[in-house]
């Protein structure tokens, strides 16, 4: 049983004590820095605060419509100090675990996406050439052609070696079907996260992971995950930024990615803020999935101190 | 462990003494009847023997997408002799099941359903109103207003208490997030079947289940299952027919599907032929699912005895 979170909100001391001890901090965003367009009160100021005083500010997403450039854009629009290299998200976690790690072979190096523009312009940014995806071609309903053209396999790129699935809001059995194709013909399983829900509008939608997971109910096989709690995540995070795991401080509002990513990665320290999903309630029992080292009422706590 | 299976084929005093044992014979259609469009060799001469010698023939199928009317159709073009009254298929059995023991209250009885238009016909021969389905204003994508009306709840039909989930080959996100906010306001959560995959053209394609995993994965709440092997198909079964289980037989090509649905439903027998998905050597290990009294190479294989 791991020992109860610090709490750190109105105690100066603490929160002083908190900062002093690291020198990165990793800020998942949705349910830390803003809910949809809305940017929570005085984070802008918070980030400022940490950079003054000398602390590296990283992002860490799993949101994989997106890629590294609109989450800049959406950071300054927002008025959060940030550069193009401090944004890691799932999508161009996933481009470099398949162009570093994967290594694919000529001729069995092409990706069928689900996803959004993010990942394929990570996949871009990366050099790996990438069918599927916003494609309009396959945009569409499935005909009896496509079922005969499936099973017999001209409708399958020879080149395919990886599916890699991410949130795609225009999912359709077509994609589906061809993906489990190219997962039936042993292509390599990779999914962008698998967090079963977007949060949206103070609702819940569908998250990467409902995108994801009929293909693994009808292949019977379970993807890689590149985004949060996946250590490919964090080993990609520290090859980029060379951190000091033990002066490095995970924030976020989910227990089973934001801080089961930071405990299993074997950081400094985790900061559990109460603006997102997870709630005091859902550590404070016998199962948690994992248990923060620190927590605050919402982020802008720590600026408080100044 | 169950006995192993007695072999059928060749053997003319076993199949007829399997034969006598049985008033009625409950068949699973595709792989074992046909394959797609195309039907075994001399199965309507079977059938028409098991009618000759005074036995009840009926069909039971796990796809939602016909209807009964649709089944009728397609048996009497295979030349399969056949009464609407002998097709019992897994959206009829989730009609029947939501009219005659839901009970749905008034201002609280439609369903929201995700399927083709199997599921619409036999909602509505049970008189229950349906929305969703094959309605093309669902047959779209998400728009920004559609994020905002589902969860501000105005998109929303108040007196939906059930979400029907059945194979829909139009499924979306749209659809899925829909279905997904009537669950989580608390409508009841059916499926007419699970099966991961569809056999087409001797390839495998997404089947009811993988079509309503996503909102099994998002609500964290799992569907109670109508079709095979679920036992409240069987008890639609013998409530419609009167049958004595103990001198029924159940046909199919699945261990977990068909085999299970007559071994949990205290069936007298279960014939498992080997033209669809299961091989012998798929019962014949220490964790089969289900193991069948009886086998045969094909359905054929019990007219050889006339």
């Amino acid at each position: 049983m791991a020992s109860p979170p610090k709490y750190l909100t109105g105690d100066k001391a603490a929160i002083n004590d908190f900062i002093d001890k690291f020198d990165t901090f990793l800020f998942d965003c949705d349910g830390v820095l803003w809910s949809g367009d809305h940017v929570f009160d005085r984070v802008p100021e918070t980030i400022m605060m940490l950079r003054a005083r000398g602390k590296r500010t990283i992002f860490v997403t799993n949101n994989s419509t997106k890629s590294r450039e609109d989450y800049l854009q959406k950071l300054s629009n927002l008025r959060i100090p940030c550069e193009k290299e401090d944004v890691f998200g799932s999508s161009y976690s996933a481009a470099v675990y398949i162009s570093r790690i994967l290594k694919l072979p000529p001729g069995r190096n092409k990706v069928f996406a689900i996803g959004e523009a993010g990942v394929e312009q990570e996949l871009a940014a990366e050099g790996i050439p990438c069918i599927g995806g916003t494609d309009p071609n396959f945009r569409r309903d499935m005909t009896p052609e496509d079922f005969q053209a499936l099973a017999d396999g001209t409708a399958l790129d020879p080149g395919v070696g990886v599916v890699l699935c991410g949130l795609d809001f225009h999912i359709n059995y077509l994609k589906l079907s061809t993906a489990l194709h190219y997962l039936r013909r042993g292509a390599t399983f990779l999914a962008t996260n698998t967090d079963s829900t977007l949060p949206m509008h103070q609702s819940l939608f569908m998250g990467a992971g409902s995108i994801m997971i009929p293909l693994q109910y009808a292949s019977g096989t379970k993807p890689l995950e590149l985004g949060k709690p996946s250590q490919a995540m964090m080993d990609a995070v520290e090859g980029k930024f060379q951190l000091d795991r033990s002066r490095t401080c995970m924030v976020g509002d989910r227990l089973n990615t934001d801080i089961r990513f930071g405990i299993e990665g074997k950081l400094g320290g985790t900061l559990h803020v109460l603006t997102g999903v997870h709630r005091r309630e859902d550590w404070d029992k016998e199962d948690a999935v994992a248990v923060p080292a620190y927590y605050a009422d919402r982020l802008s706590d720590l600026a408080t101190v100044t």
